[in-house]
């Protein structure tokens, strides 16, 4: 409730058209849904430009699909993240229309999502990288944005990197994902102009403690633009780039 | 060089305008000035959109008046990020159109930006967080975005944040600063569909491990549309934010 | 034994009425059931208040079920901590009336608890980090407690933890379970007058580090007031509330 | 503002005894003091039971004396913590009846407080642990608590510290303060019935990394009944104690 | 081959009668059996009082096999920790005199050992330390020393510690084993003379951190006396143990 | 494409021998197979002397025989790192020619290399650290080298190392492995006048920590003359020996 | 108060020649002086054979002063550790007899010891590690065993350890003190029969973490019976290594 | 004493020439001279190729100037490492010869080393790097190697880097040292066939954690063919490339 809907709630309270226990009501009005075990925050959308997702992991299956199930019904379309393909088969035959990206382990549902301006690049560093490129890939296309995707684009074969320069100088945002060391973001951000998103991932052994290595490269990086997400958070990439893509407060 | 005047100078050979020796020495063309001990990088506004700053933090005093000379000569402006009071003064001496920003530790020098898109909104939890703050203020204005600045809202007194959401919701971008436990821009991601820049500070003793608990809690943040930067680096918040406030490719 | 009953015991010998034998006997009366691997704490109640509680992790079936059956023998009540289900179902076989709390992973077995004072408010960020709050309700219910639990009311949407505001301030003390950026404590904390039990959870990935993430937050917390326990141990935070509510000495 | 007052806000705007404008101008009053560099959160003792208290660490010594000011016309009494000497010198010169307590680096000003419920122990494992007892123990006073000290009281002495049991098990909250191994807040609580604050303290070397030792032993206490603050925060034991001895919601 | 040794194979080299090729040889003599994939240390008991034992841990069954077969030929005994159990089945159908002590993880193999001087008191402070615990008793047993167990001994129950005492006061050595908190060491160095090897075990969860939190409690105990031996060495601390106990040089 | 093959190329340009379309497009050529899913290095040879090799930890079965297709297609020979051996399995079926060696984990497909000059020395600590050290054997071997290997040679039996310090002096680079606490490279570096590769492994328990303890050994050995390579990183070694024993840049 | 003592005491209160009062007081007689700001602990030779030593760091010229006044009168000797020269000064102008050991940072003041057995050998690998090798042997020295230094025998010159064999064979205890790889334990273990106490130091730079890598590699060394101590902590050493030398209960 | 020698001086014992007692005498010879506090390793060159050199920190002024005379006088040369300006004075004071390489922290004693073959290039990525690439650049050109230098190339500016790609084909070894992010070791190892030394610094700020950071980069570096030695370390980056430069064994 933003300052001009109370501006004409009070108004409204003062022409006697409310009553004060209406208004009180109206005021406490909950914008999300409880389930009991989960409280869906359905205004979401308003407040922050997307709506509410699902992260599915340790979460149990029947609680799933009643989640799935209510946000379906007061939005018409979701997004879960982080989803096991045993659980998204369950998930597919109670929703029909759903569709599994196996790689990026997230599944959508509801209709083609309305054109969201601004081109996202994803960049991977190496191929072990791919399942969590993926995963910002495909929110970020669900959330409308056109997306373009170089894989296996690593330090260890610049070349690689320098032959996709002319589509990466084109992008909006620019999603660098990387294990191991962790270096492409900072090498991709002295090379073009548009803000990177740099998502490490726990790709690695040894003493890439899990993908500690790799981000703390990402924020150490020498070439500042850089916004560095959580290990292996493709999601939240997703978000980073979309808020960034769609302008701010425009 | 871009594709475009590499096919310029190719096309030149071709036509006898320009021998295979020269053409070789303008692929050759240094972009950068070399001091000897320093490399400055005069073309990085044309690769990347912003200008090399001096991080002036174990530098010379002789050192740095060389590069701040040479920068001015070469681009008539310039930043200087993490001087300490003392080299300001003898900077300031040496190129008297100079300004020391003390709180923030940053000396510019040289002619009004030009002004660029968008509004950035600074945020500092803390008042023990205001420098860091103040240096991602300073370059932001700096670099010919507006700013505005709302400090000590930090989640200890919600409705001092509150009371600012107006204003929040109307930036493009939002820089929160926070050390400590670092909830600031957590908070922050839930109410505004802008994209946070969060910037840990090394404030806080004990546990906060000189800012470690506050770039884990935004690394692990349960709202989405963060992007973290290195502890303490007001700079590369800075430059992050102006990238996505200028609007990527465009 | 208290100096009170030593002054006493000292008196019967100066009389005459115990020897100094079987005061020596007195004295080392042991205060515990000794199984030979274990050895059972049956005065603890009268020490702190609370009897023993049986943490059953890497404890082997057989012996288990000797620690529950001496504990019932002794004192007629029982609560196993940290179950898995298909311990429990042994355990369930073997003593009829026992209750497993699936969820909670504890089992409580014997009569109900004797009212005590105090409500206590478990909260928890999200969904993933029920399994934590259960435990700490459970035990805080065993206890005797009235409890009142609110899910998923994380920072991320904070209208949520307001809408619960009024319940919060009638409590005595607040649990809040959290894991991921465990911001919650802090947050309420600053809304309420009752002291803040934080539990940091496990949940999360990448730089969460196993809820070295949620734990740092809270102990950095900016708004004082929370006394931190270990990472998801539910159990121990209903100890400590349960301590609080019943009003310390008295 | 609770619910009572909106509902009585709203009542008064049905009857016309407030304008529309006048109610949102009462919603919209800043329940804190802005000093342009630092926002006074005034009605915070309303909130949650204790004034702000002003942590002087990184403050500059003409900030500090702003704040002070502010804060003891607006509520007549202030607590400074963390003061180093030579500034508290010139508060006092400022502020006559300020009085500085040096070994717990606290600064108090105003009059007596108002007595409140609860006897707080306040136990020092070793004699370097003192400062931060001081502190928690200097702060409990002033907010109107029965303190009583027991220092030099470490597991290295069992004796020392089973002599200090009577007034042990008399205390509503115990505060154990400890450094090095930190081990003494597990024993204290195996022995009394009252919540636990445990404090470690950066006091030690080597492997005790800057006070993470003894704070890894607290948060893994065998014996529950425990709340741990941040290393050397004897303010904020103090003020979670505090809390307790209040009686939570009473 | 010691000095002695030396100087009497020079002096049969001056006489002749040991040629200069012999006298090359004889200091070439490998003091090891080589397996290809193992060399066997067969001067072990010479060189430092105790024989080599063989850990089991990522040891393939043959090769476990082989080892164990060429050591029983080279000496009659044989020590093997760490073992599963079924590979321990494997071994004691191979070796038919095998003895397996499951608890312990350890096989021992061959007749009873020489009587060695000192008594050696193995205490753990939970059953969870148990495991450990044994691992230390039956090592030390297989060496010759005579043990004394006191299991679930830790310094929530105290007096279940002191009850131990005056056993504990006859030890030569004493090892303290611990997870959790790790503070039993501390607490019994501070009331026995013996020197203290503890033990920090894996047990706990959380921010024990696989035992890290009982080895740092450990490391910083305020009561000296204390050796450290690595996280679950069970083995390490019965070495350590038997070499205190054998008197060092004597 | 080096500066003499641009030189020519820019005079051909200049000859009208190639038209700056064919120039641009000989410039653009890409040095590496693009599978969509991974883009192959074939050029790698040429710039840094190996081959490109394929690391098979978390590939996809069908991708991995898609990657090893390509490469023996383009190159007649291949090596595949960390192959688990039921994959080795399936590639085997697809590649007769192929050889797995169980141990290191390493499959090899094609003819024998060209002998390469240098003898690399491989050392392993103990028998548990084998399965690194024969990954650096066999890639070594497999890279042309003559390699020498003695295992079970670790500073506990001091005699076994020295033992074969004849062959060690003879080497050309020394590729020391080690686990637990990681002494072998620092007492071999002090011993003879070849660089040391040190590889820590992850062998150990407890405070080992994955292989940290003898990483930060090596990092901090007392003796110079050693280069670290990451956990585990048996292939990283016999790279870097590879590229010492060839010499540099002859 | 022992067993005996206890029965003694109740005998005579049987006997009526002791009141059940006069007997509570002695039962409740201090062991210890209590100065107010520390509680010093006469009883402790007795209790576990060495006397409290004072711990300088962190204490006040006045408090030092006053504490070894009180333990002076109450036992004629006093050792002070981790004392700075400034302080020693001040001790010596108050305590004429005084003698301050500079490199160990020790003071001692009063008697002789009386001869203890057992000798003591105490190696430093490097000449940076002296300082706290010196804290150990003056320690040692003090508490009466025979003690024998050899400086700068570090791993890396193998040769200057091996050649203080024959004197190292001959200890009841070896003190090796090690900083950056921290390898001179283990391979000392390896070689002689007699407990090993290790004895980490923050000598070293980088990765050494301030002692930690040493610290690690000793609980991990290969070679058994090593007992580790606190990083620096030279005192600890010898507490450790005199328990040892006195043999136990003997 | 190599077997040669041995098989020569038993030769010599059988012939008469030499008394067995002459033999045990020639064996014992210390290869290094005993100062008391320090045992200097005279015959390392011949064990492994390079002087001892003098690590200055933490060692007293007396001491150095002692070390340094007795190795002039055994060698003619001496390097002396990690040295300050102020006691670098005095040695250049006491030994009028001495060079105090400024930058570098090195002072150098002595006539010019012989050649040695292969050319070392060094990197620095920053300018804040220059102090420990010139600790490398000083001691390589000490050794007798060519040493070519190219500071200010990290990858922030790629074409600096890709513009010294002539020479760095050219080298034998390249020494790559790099602060912060750490990226410049993968990306030169991807570009050249020789070995690469990386060399972490401790330039950086926050999350570089002292050097952690890039230390971490590096040893997770995806292009094969780094050896990483300890942060800061550019003394032993410069041992280890020679022992590389020199060809091994050869």
């Amino acid at each position: 409730m933003n300052p001009e809907q109370l501006k004409r709630l009070l108004a409204a309270v003062a022409a006697g058209e409310r009553s004060p226990e209406e208004a009180l009501g109206d005021l406490a009005e909950l914008p999300y849904a409880d389930l009991g075990f989960a409280k869906l925050d359905l205004h979401r959308e308003l407040r922050n430009g997307l709506p509410e997702t699902i992260y599915a992991e340790g979460k149990r299956p029947e609680d799933l699909r009643a989640i799935v199930g209510r946000m379906l019904q007061a939005r018409g379309r979701v997004l879960v993240t982080r989803l096991r393909a045993d659980a998204a088969g369950e998930l597919k035959a109670a929703f029909p229309g759903a569709v599994y990206h196996e790689r990026a382990r997230v599944l959508t549902c509801g209709g083609p999502p309305e054109p969201q301006p601004g081109m996202i690049a994803v960049l991977a560093a190496g191929t072990s990288d791919l399942d969590v490129a993926e995963e910002a890939a495909v929110c970020a296309s669900w959330f409308g944005h056109e997306v373009e995707r170089s894989y296996d684009v690593g330090v260890a074969g610049l070349h690689r990197l320098l032959d996709n320069l002319p589509a990466l100088r084109r992008a909006d945002v620019v999603i660098a994902v990387a294990g191991m060391d962790g270096a492409l973001p900072t090498v991709v951000a002295s090379l073009v102009p548009a803000p990177v998103v740099a998502v490490p991932t726990s790709v690695g052994y040894g003493s890439s403690f899990g993908g500690l290595a790799a981000l703390l490269t990402m924020l150490n990086a020498c070439a500042p633009g850089i916004g560095v997400v959580n290990i292996d958070n493709g999601y939240g990439a997703a978000v980073l780039a979309s808020r960034i893509a769609r302008g701010g407060a425009k």
